[in-house]
């Protein structure tokens, strides 16, 4: 929204701007918004650019992490493809699949690297985000891996709930409780 | 969980098992679960089984719901792919594209139809549910076509918010919220 905004040359934004266009609690969204330290102005908003500034930087996004994905796949592959990611605080460094017939691909200008190499790989990159995007009975397997590479945070695409040690970062994609919170709307309106 | 415990002939589950395998506070699962209508017996649990069935029926995913994909780039290829969709309720009736190069073609066995014919289809196979996996360019216009066209649910990956009339059930699959809680997590862990 925010970006949105700035494309039309606006300068602020209100609460309320920002609610009517999410469909979110005002109230939630100056309290959410608070958290990052943002200040704005009574019956005017927030400067446009500070919002943004703060948000951003509430949320890591201003510094880029490296991320290497496992298992290109089509999701996989999706997500390599998707432009956007270093707007999100993330720049991918590597790809790694087992497939012979994927190893040494350009997948979106990026070569596929033998999993065997994720060791070295991680560590020299200085890797700390790994992108799970395998099938789900490797996922464990792949994310012991990971962590023994000095990996910090898993972002799970699998439907796995993965076993790790604690102090590792395991982040689920909703996909499936998203698709649950859909089917049981869907189901209340038809029942 | 309570699939790969039946798999290993497991009858029943506490909400114990349930917390600890999910990470999760007992009291908040004994609370969710409740809603199902499950009843569990004290200190034994639920019975693995009855579990299964409260929570499906609960979420819609006993019945099937016919589902059309629009846009089958690489995201929408590993929607399509996914074959374990109708245990969430979900079958995919149809897929569609404005690509030549895709028109035509069967991916993962279902040929892709132009989006023309989204109307017609949708109509005549009582499809209820639009999976949107286009450019965000075209999410607004493709997701009002699926409304014109009788859909009454539309499950949206594009990072857009959509503009739908009231009474259309949009549910965005949060991939972006989950990588903003990943990031600020490993933020947080940094500095």
């Amino acid at each position: 929204v925010l970006k949105r905004l700035e494309s039309l040359n606006r300068r602020t934004i209100s609460t309320s701007d920002i609610s009517r266009a999410l469909k979110l609690d005002p109230t939630q969204v100056r309290k959410d918004l608070s958290y990052t330290g943002v200040v704005g102005k009574p019956r005017v908003g927030y400067n446009l650019q500070d919002l943004q500034r703060c948000i951003q930087s509430f949320l890591g996004w201003d510094k880029l992490s490296r991320a290497c994905l496992v298992g290109v796949g089509h999701l996989g592959t999706a997500l390599l493809g998707y432009d956007r990611f270093n707007e999100y605080g993330i720049c991918f460094a590597a790809a790694f699949d087992t497939d012979p017939a994927k190893v040494g691909c350009l997948v979106h200008d990026r070569e596929v690297r033998h999993l065997d190499e994720l060791p070295e790989m991680a560590q020299n990159l200085d890797i700390r985000l790994g992108i799970l995007t395998v099938p789900a009975s490797v996922a464990q397997e792949v994310a012991d891996l990971m962590v023994k590479a000095g990996i910090q945070a898993i972002w799970n695409f699998t439907p796995i709930s993965l076993n790790l040690e604690d102090g590792i970062i395991v982040e689920k994609a909703q996909i499936y409780a998203s698709l649950a919170v859909l089917s049981r709307r869907l189901e209340a309106r038809i029942s």
